[in-house]
């Protein structure tokens, strides 16, 4: 399958251009001295809090991180490769909220948080557990990142993502970790997790964000390098201008952990979009969104890196066609554009702010989707089917052909809850929205979940070290 | 902006000579005498009914259609070019029955006929008016074409579609036509109308069909050759093998036509998708149906002829997630692989047995949003915006740029009825789901439709015209 592809190479080339005259001339701001160091010691030149880099260096530096690399399941079966022609999906990250249809909306709970980690865990087209699916208000904030990296490393046996809150959860994350995957040395081999790290919008980074992208990338635990600007509000209008600054801010903060350790794993990440003119909000439903997943795909190619954008993404504030039709809007230009990291895969809703569960089933038959059409055809002899089309001739039917009954289970996508009855069977059987069958079908996923096992010893040390935080 | 590319050139070759081979060793059945003795005088091999076509013959022909042409409207600022680079998007065709949210499902009339013709009239999104949008179930067959071709050429003055019924039918459109459009001579130069003609799939054409076929190519009619194979049903189980089959049957079709009339304009259409093997139906909104507006698409390039697929295509029964988003999946196709002419882009549901108000006016917003990202990008100065960029620095804000409000009426895209606000907003103005929308914006529009102009005495003709058949 080929990628789709927005810009010509030499237009490509024009907006590297442009990123690196904006990058060496008005700089980005690094509101952490450790950062400013590492970038003075590489030759930056530093006035006050900006950063300007040398086009050299920047080059430089991108290069060293790899085109792909793998990301290693507590079940080897669910290791996930990031790069090249792969895609990888993974839920919703970051939502205060949560929704159903039965309790409707309302703070996200670390019993909600670990729902959908099982979710996650049982449903094939998620890959990754997932990070901050929801924030679990109820319990103390100084306990959050360990209950939220415990939940992921014992309900999933997925690669999972750490924390993305800055330097010392970034510790932590590591050192929990290391007691389920091995020292440091050998998850820096073999990296379990990944996080994401995000710039603050426009050409600068915080001191929380630097410092965990300094912690990880000194771990060589491989990480996201996000930018997500606005057209309109933290970057121009035009997608042209507001790619250059996404792509100013992610080069830097790739720059940055090349130069803590060479070769550390990292993904070019853009989840810009626009403003929504009329209330001066973010829109994440907006075609400019699918139009910023093209570019930031072509981009990260352009630079041989993995490369994230995409996701189920809405404004919708309820689970209705608005919200259906945006998330496979981005899901679609995400997979043929050569997406390799899908964030927000499942089930967010009203722009980030909340997590619904019927909408993380919803998302995930989009998943599914995705994946048939990604898989791409094969002309082969047995897939043109010559023979069988000479036999059956004008006028036939191939439903009772062997030819149909060999490959269709391969063939054809089986959908999770789609409807494909006829309309007195869909009555009969209560006409039921999608949905109604979503709610249905998370809580059967949740009533026959089963937890994948864990070496015992392992879950005992574990234990251990969340009595310690839960009773600090 | 690049098309998105399933196949490489040589897979598309291996296909074009998959398909030659079937056309010649299988042939295809034409239950029409005057299509077989066009296509024995072209020097086919006839046995019966079925043709056997020359490889020769089949590439001469195919070379013989235009690559681009114009759809001329009433209103010369709605002309329509269809093939290149274009996209047009018409509504839904062919269903029996309507539905909306107050009345529910019920059989179609003239009235929901010409409700949908001043929609696709109002709404800037749709080019051309449509054909067959609900069957007018209320009156009289015998009337119902012409009812048809009035109230398409009355409501609208954008271009139109024709008869897909049969001869007879063919030359009532091109009659009534001649009343608004001028002599025959005159629309086989600026032609006002498209028709849709089907293959009887597997690899045969009824006689209806063949009929219509050759009386739009005598009067230089354009027309869609349009295939709908299913695979597992009526072609292969395999997207691959089914794609041989519809190829044959629309190059077969293209044939005739050129055969008929050298130059008159076609369009390679195939809407092709797969069974639902548990029900032995055929689904529309499988991932399937995407795959195979990919690859339809890429073969229309191939044979350099105007392209048509994909479509707001659904299975669901009601207005709801699964219609959402199965109806974006194939509108992104469509517009991201380069087809120029999208047949249901707004209304269909249930698989195409029911039109929708609801889900016309939601597709709607969907062909908008597409329609910005087929808009592509410009590397320009001004786009790019570096100095504003420079300008504005890290750090700061673009909401109140002079270059944003100079630009952001072109550059984003404005929804009809996409809800960006906050939560708490659209609490206030009611928690309205994007079908309640929906609903109240159809009403809207039709209560303020206001019927364009149209010339005193050509109206009255028509109307003369219409007279004759209400009371024949």
């Amino acid at each position: 399958m080929g990628f789709f592809e927005y810009f010509s190479k030499s237009q490509l080339e024009q907006i590297h251009e442009a990123t690196l005259t904006i990058m060496e001339t008005t700089g980005l701001v690094f509101a952490y001295a450790p950062a400013r160091d590492v970038f003075a010691r590489a030759g930056c030149k530093i006035d006050g809090h900006r950063v300007f880099f040398p086009k050299k260096l920047v080059e430089e530096q991108i290069k060293k991180a790899p085109a792909q690399f793998t990301l290693y399941a507590r079940n080897p079966e669910k290791n996930v490769v990031i790069g090249g022609d792969h895609i990888a999906f993974m839920p919703c990250y970051g939502a205060p909220f949560v929704n159903d249809m039965d309790k409707g909306r309302r703070q996200g709970t670390l019993e909600d948080f670990n729902n959908f980690a099982k979710l996650a865990c049982k449903i094939p087209y998620m890959d990754i557990t997932g990070g901050m699916m929801t924030e679990p208000n109820d319990i103390p904030i100084a306990h959050r990142n360990a209950e939220r990296i415990n939940s992921s490393m014992i309900f999933s046996d997925k690669p999972f993502m750490g924390a993305g809150t800055g330097a010392k959860d970034a510790e932590q994350t590591i050192e929990m970790a290391s007691i389920v995957f091995g020292s440091r040395e050998q998850m820096a081999e073999k990296p379990p997790f990944v996080s994401i790290l995000c710039s603050l919008t426009p050409l600068g980074y915080d001191d929380k964000m630097c410092g965990g992208i300094m912690a990880y990338a000194k771990a060589g635990m491989p990480q996201l390098i996000s930018s997500l600007t606005i057209a309109g509000a933290t970057g121009p209008v035009t997608m042209e201008g507001t790619l250059v600054v996404q792509n100013a801010e992610i080069l830097a903060g790739i720059a940055l952990t090349q130069l803590v350790r060479e070769g550390t794993p990292v993904i070019f990440a853009g989840s810009s979009s626009a403003a929504a003119m009329r209330y001066g909000t973010l829109s994440i439903g907006a075609p400019e969104m699918a139009v910023n997943t093209a570019a930031t795909a072509q981009m990260g190619r352009f630079y041989n890196l993995p490369v994230r954008g995409g996701g189920a993404l809405t404004d919708s504030k309820t689970v209705d066609s608005q919200a259906a039709y945006e998330s496979m809007m981005s899901m679609m230009m995400a997979t043929m554009s050569g997406i390799n990291f899908v964030l927000h895969s499942a089930g967010i809703l009203e722009g980030y702010i909340t997590a619904s569960y019927e909408k993380f089933i919803i998302d995930s038959e989009i998943c599914g989707m995705c994946r048939r059409i990604k898989r791409g055809e094969d002309i082969t002899t047995e897939k043109l089917a010559l023979d069988v089309i000479r036999q059956v001739g004008p006028g036939g039917e191939y439903l009772t052909n062997l030819h149909t009954f060999k490959h269709f289970k391969q063939e054809l996508y089986a959908p999770i809850l789609e409807e494909r009855d006829n309309f007195s069977s869909w009555t009969t059987k209560g006409s039921l929205t999608m949905e109604q069958r979503a709610n249905a079908k998370y809580k059967e996923l949740l009533n026959t979940y089963e937890e994948p096992d864990m070496d015992k010893a392992v879950r005992k040390d574990l234990d251990a070290y969340m009595l310690r935080i839960r009773t600090a």
